[in-house]
C-alpha cells in the first residue's frame, strides 16, 4: 500500500479532471430484514473506488459514497459510508448541489423491505412459506440528474442480457449524459472482478472499452467523461 | 500471518481434541434473488474461524465448512467452501457421518428464495411494490443430530431478545448436546466484532463465558465440549 501511494503521488498523468468537484457512488447497500438478516448484491465496490482514485489522480476533489466493502480509501479521497439506499440518497443529493461531475457507480438496491422486524424474525414450524413485502427505494442517480442545476451525471448498467438496449433506455428515462454498460453475467468483468469491460453511450455517441483492469478501465471512462463534460 | 503461523506452530496446548474429528461450520450464508441480488446476514464467519483454528492447535482433525467470508482459511485446517444453505447441508450431511463433534456456528438462512430469477429483476414504473416468497431450508444442525450414529453436536443461538429461552427451546427441539447462545444485539459482541461472550447450555448444566477475544472464547467453548464430549 504505501508503494502504491509513493507510486501514486509521483505518477505524472495530464490533470484533466483539475478544478472539478467529482461525486463517485460505490459498492453494494444493504436492506435490512432484521438485525440480523439483510438483502444486498454482489457488487464489489472495486470499480466505483477505481474511479476515484484515478479522478483524484487525474486532479479532482473527490468525494466517494461508498456502501459497505472490504476497501481501502484510496490517497486523498474524502470518504463518507452509508449502508442503505435512503441514506446514499440522502447523501448523494447533499452532495451534488456543489459537484461538477456526478458518477453513479454503486449498485443501489431498487427495493428495500417494507417493514423491518425490531428483532430477528423466528422460523416457525407450521409455515413453510414466507412473503416479504418489498417497497421500491428512490432513485439515487434519477433524482441527482433531475436537480434544478444538475452535475454531468454518468450513470451505471449491470445487466445480464439485453445490455446496449436496457442502457441507452436507461439514460434516456433517467436523464443521463452517460452511461456505462457492463455485462455481469460474464464472470471475467464486472461484480468482484479486477477486470471489467465497458460500453460507454452518450446522447450523440458511443465508445467500447476493451476488458481491462479497472483503474486502467477507470482511467479510460474518465478521459472520456472529461471530454463529453467540456463539450457541454 | 507468519508469525502468528510460528506462534501457532511453537505454541503448546494440551491436546484435548487429538484422534478427534471435529467439523466446523461458519459464516453466512447466501441466497440468490436473482445474479445480482440476495439475501444474506451479518454473520462475519470470525468466531467459527477461531473455533477451527483452536480445535487444530488443540489436536483435532478439523473440516470448515464455510460460507462466503474475508477471512484467511487457519492453519492445518481443511475447508470446503458453500454459498448457499443446500450446499452447505449438503456439505454437513456428508462430512457429518464420519466425524466425532459437530459444531454448527454458521449463520445458515432459514429460508431460500421460492424462485430464483435467471436474469437480474427489472424495476418497473408501474408497480411500486414488490412479493418476495420464500421457502423453508433444510436445517442443518437439526439434520445432523438426527442421524442414527450422531456426532456430539453442538449448535448456537444468536439471537436478539429472550436469550436463554430461545437456546434452550432450540437444543431440546434440534436434539443437540450443546448450544451456545449469543446476544448479537449488543454491538460490542458477536456479529463482525472481535471480541464475544456466550452463554453455554448442555442437558444437565449451563455456564457463562464472559466477553473475550474470540479465540480465547474458543478454547474455553472446546473445553467444555471436550469435557461434556468425554462425560458421554
Amino acid at each position: 500500500e504505501l508503494l502504491a501511494n509513493i507510486q501514486a503521488f509521483f505518477q505524472v498523468e495530464a490533470p484533466i479532471l483539475a478544478g472539478l468537484k467529482v461525486v463517485i457512488t460505490a459498492g453494494p447497500t444493504r436492506e435490512a430484514i432484521d438485525p440480523v438478516r439483510y438483502i444486498s448484491n454482489h457488487s464489489s465496490g472495486k470499480m466505483g473506488y477505481a474511479l476515484a482514485a484515478a479522478a483524484q489522480q487525474l486532479g479532482a476533489e473527490v468525494c466517494l459514497l461508498s456502501g459497505p466493502v472490504n476497501l481501502s480509501t484510496p490517497v486523498g479521497v474524502k470518504k463518507i459510508d452509508t449502508i442503505t439506499a435512503q441514506a446514499m440518497h440522502q447523501a448523494a443529493l447533499a452532495k451534488a448541489e456543489d459537484c461538477d461531475i456526478f458518477i453513479a457507480c454503486a449498485a443501489v438496491a431498487d427495493y428495500r423491505v417494507a417493514e423491518i422486524a425490531e428483532h430477528k424474525i423466528k422460523k416457525t414450524d407450521d409455515c413453510d412459506e414466507m412473503q416479504l413485502r418489498l417497497v421500491k427505494n428512490p432513485d439515487v442517480v434519477a433524482s441527482v440528474a433531475a436537480l434544478p442545476n444538475k452535475p454531468f451525471t454518468v450513470g451505471f448498467a449491470a445487466e445480464t442480457q439485453d445490455l446496449n438496449h436496457y442502457a441507452k433506455q436507461k439514460m434516456a428515462r433517467k436523464n443521463l449524459d452517460m452511461i456505462a454498460a457492463n455485462d455481469v453475467s460474464k464472470p471475467e468483468q464486472g461484480f468482484n472482478s479486477e477486470q471489467n469491460a465497458l460500453k460507454v453511450f452518450w446522447p450523440d455517441g458511443e465508445q467500447q472499452l476493451d476488458l481491462a483492469d479497472k483503474s486502467a478501465l477507470a482511467k479510460q471512462l474518465l478521459a472520456l467523461i472529461a471530454k463529453q463534460y467540456a463539450a457541454q
